[in-house]
């Protein structure tokens, strides 16, 4: 095989990259060294990591060589170059969360989710960027900068797990691994393009990541495939969950056929959607159709009282956090002014507002259930916008102003409040060449039903195939 | 065998009920009739129950009867007549809760706990007495009356379980289950002369309990004996966390050794006690010490924080239950005025205070497992004082003025907030006659041990063998 150029290299699949590894065609270090060079070139502008840990990743790499050279073969992350998110610790590489408050934090112990894939032989090459303790959706972080959108680097990557993506979709890392509180993984996903997956509450745990509001904080994985986002998943998970990928995808040709439902929802999720997104679900939805997928109408007239209620709870885990590690209010002039007004607003929530929002859970995932019981995805977008640019902060949709934050959040955070499972699929691109984000919403525990469907789609389109220029 | 006066049957031990049942000496009938004749004698003046289901409980009593003459044996509590506390669901007897907005709830479902003990073939003979919505701790209701200390009737009986605990002192039935969110089986357990268990959180399920405050609230036993104590906890403990009572008590001479630690704290449990009570816990400490045990002294610096915590825990989860269930604010004025207060204080409490006050439990369970680590069980009183009279709201201990409410709860509540087991047996009695609990907290999920060393000291002494005149 003739050497592959890096651009090349550093866009395989996770299972491409894998099979030549194995193969000895290329070895860990030569895939971490391009990975290292492209970000190099490309991180200053993107900026997408905060911290590049690239002698500790040598050393992993060289580790990795070593055994895959004796014949060790810890699986398809063995000697693959991942960057995490920055609110999820790594020992010995220092863990901002995006903050000031915590720039010189060194931990000592891996997240669960870390040890997992140092365990399978994954290379872990820095932290990426994230909204400043992961507490908002645009990733425009006061002390680490905007983690910028590689599709149009005037416009922001989408967040909290912004740098993540950004990293993903540019090929600075092979596939990553974030949190969602409320839209985390999967609107960045959406923004730029690439595959997220926001897991089953309590499927991967969330031991040893920074917590934002632990009742909805979800760790899950971002990939450039389905493919790539089912084994992150099946490495990830714990021990109580197990979820197992499926076997490599096999070539798929226009006769397969569909075999599932999906539920369209009436209400909520298309109020107050951007018309060339709505026309790329609408368009999806219908190569779905023609491939045999069924269609149904749903009704999920409680869902919008999700909103209010995951914002208290939010609201208030967020300040109880941030009170008892003794960072606020005593370092309260070290947050960036969002985060820092977050907090004042969660000292206003009562003990009784709080406790009546999460007896809200309940009601609100039975309706959930309720249309999953006779569909296997309920479609919607990731996002109703596409990236909005750094700085704004309202904007229009058809005809009506919403803040920026509100709009991000709202289609992916009912999800975080039941705790179903939530996928963001590349589905199409706006005039000004911006990625659309598909949402599949299953039921709990069957991430296997929304990847199937998933894999489906993208193997009859090409979105997922587009790069940043 | 010579038929036992009505009085000795209904003092008999649980264990010597289901002796003669089994051996045919008395029948399920003849023990329910002798009950009830007692009830109907001593109810009205003790007023230990809200209601008596003397028909339901017949029936009970004759399938009992027809089982135990075929043969059919249910264990201990075949046959055996149980009061329950009146906040714990009886499919087709009123659970009222002692409030009147539930005086004519009829439950279609029994509480878990009430199907262990019909499944184990007990006979419920009726609902008792209880502060209003289990969210007091002198059992004065305003809907139901006060009910009265069977050792002077001018004297409260201790809440929140007051009429489980009158019952089973003055032989109105064998045993009780009651529920403990700050004390409310061991105060009056210990007020009323009987022996009280809270056992470890979790042990007994609390579905189908009205709830005061979910975090806090535990379903226990109450009985005239620690065997019968074991007896019942072996019976309602869930499937997932099972108890087994220890084997019949073989008679035990006073050659017999006890091989255990016990933990005297120097902080917090005898800051502000009776004399008579402090001289009673002296010296059945003392006793134990001459058996063979072991005293040592132990620190708990942190434990008075659990106050605090505690209390701000059951009034954001108290009120959140009544909002819930439409009770408050929508009936207000169906409440007594201290639980109408109480309600109203719960809105105060905030939703980081209530967090926060979640957050202190791992650090104070953590200063009693330190201490459990080197002793079998911490001494303290049940309660710094004994019954206090109807209608007084304030105590004077050592010259110093305190709350009712405040100096009942003081001690007990701590195991609550923790989560550690915690029983109450009788040691001795004021200069006016009145009961006085010995307080015994074990390690979580050991009520075993507890039961073991409360059963050495009941070996050795008489006080449980007292009855009210």
């Amino acid at each position: 095989m003739r050497p592959l150029p890096g651009n090349e290299l550093c866009y395989l699949s996770i299972r491409e990259a894998s099979q030549l590894l194995r193969r000895r065609k290329i070895s860990p270090v030569e895939l971490l060294n391009a990975t290292l060079e492209r970000i190099e070139r490309l991180n200053p502008e993107l900026n997408a990591f905060i911290t590049i840990a690239a002698e500790r990743a040598l050393e992993d790499a060289r580790r990795a060589q070593r055994e895959i050279s004796r014949g060790k073969n810890r699986g398809p992350l063995h000697g693959i170059p991942l960057p995490i998110k920055d609110n999820i610790e790594t020992q010995g590489i220092r863990t901002t969360a995006g903050s000031k408050i915590l720039s010189h934090f060194i931990p000592d112990r891996d997240a669960d989710v870390v040890s997992a894939l140092r365990q399978a032989g994954a290379v872990i090459i820095g932290k990426t960027n994230l909204h400043e303790f992961a507490y908002g959706i645009t990733n425009e972080n006061p002390h680490y900068g905007a983690a910028r959108n590689p599709w149009d680097t005037t416009r922001v990557s989408g967040g909290s797990s912004g740098g993540s993506a950004v990293a993903v979709a540019s090929g600075l890392g092979f596939g990553s691994v974030g949190t969602d509180t409320g839209g985390s993984i999967r609107i960045p996903a959406a923004l730029c393009g690439i595959v997220g997956l926001k897991p089953t509450f309590g499927r991967v745990s969330t031991r040893g990541v920074v917590p934002l509001s632990v009742s909805l904080d979800h760790v899950g994985p971002l990939a450039r495939s389905v493919d790539d986002v089912s084994l992150l998943l099946a490495t990830i998970s714990s021990k109580e969950h197990p979820f197992r990928a499926a076997a490599a995808s096999e070539p798929k040709g226009k006769s397969r056929r569909a075999r599932f439902t999906l539920g369209w929802p009436r209400n909520f999720f298309f109020d107050r959607v951007d018309d060339e997104i709505l026309a790329a679900i609408e368009a999806a939805v219908k190569l779905l159709e023609k491939r045999g997928a069924i269609v149904r109408q749903i009704s999920l007239s409680h869902i919008a009282d999700s909103a209010g209620a995951g914002t208290n709870i939010a609201l208030a885990e967020a300040l109880n956090f941030h009170q008892s590690s003794g960072f606020y209010p005593a370092r309260a002039n070290e947050y960036g002014p969002d985060v820092r007004a977050r907090l004042e607003q969660g000292a206003k929530i009562s003990a009784a507002d709080y406790l009546h929002a999460l007896g809200e859970r309940p009601r609100i995932a039975a309706e959930f259930n309720a249309a999953l019981a006779e569909v296997d995805a309920i479609v919607a977008p990731s996002a109703p916008i596409p990236a909005p640019r750094i700085g704004e902060t309202v904007v229009r949709i058809r005809g009506e102003e919403e803040t920026v934050r509100s709009a991000l959040v709202r289609v992916s955070r009912p999800a975080n409040f039941t705790g179903h499972p939530a996928l963001s699929i590349p589905c199409g691109t706006t005039s000004e060449g911006m990625p659309i984000g598909l949402q599949l919403i299953g039921s709990h525990w069957n991430e296997a039903r929304l990847l199937e469907i998933a894999t489906l789609y993208e193997s009859e389109t090409d979105w997922h195939k587009r790069r940043p220029s």
